[in-house]
């Protein structure tokens, strides 16, 4: 399992648009086979500021399962104008975990 | 349940010993009054980038219950000395979440 993460920052007053596109928006992130469950949380300190955090199979569930299918043009349709700047994606491997 | 978010870039050459390090410093952390579990995870983009992911019960419980205690001493004594730059915190709030 990988963690994609991804801060958003979003054009000023477009915050409760952006919030209502992405849960129209996540049925599609959501059928995506190698998916894992995801969230978007929303910074204290800055208003604008989300941070992405999708779980996935592995790097290729979404590099190649999303990214190449007709699901990620819709996700796209719906979200990619609303950032600013356009944000940079990474991926990460678990190192160290204490769930209580 | 608010989620503390930090990036740490370490020092290159240094990322097996920050990882031990890491690991032990987790006790200090993990004692505080509304700790949530948290998590340390590896760029696979960047080899010596890391996300710290920290669940609190709130603002209170990271900002003044740990930051204050001889517990946070500790855990800065074995990590501060790793991050080039030193990291910017942010706490983030959910919005939206879907767990499989």
């Amino acid at each position: 399992m990988i963690l994609e993460v991804a801060i958003l920052d979003v054009k000023n007053g477009l915050e409760i648009n952006f919030e209502k596109d992405f849960t129209l928006a996540s049925q599609y992130i959501s059928a995506a086979i190698g998916y894992k469950g995801h969230s978007l949380q929303k910074c204290m300190e800055r208003s604008s500021r989300y941070i992405l955090l999708v779980n996935w199979q592995n790097l290729d569930s979404h590099e190649v399962g999303f990214r190449k299918s007709i699901e990620y043009e819709k996700w796209k349709a719906l979200l990619h104008k609303y950032y600013d700047p356009f944000p940079t994606v990474e991926h990460y491997e678990t190192v160290f975990e204490n769930n209580i």
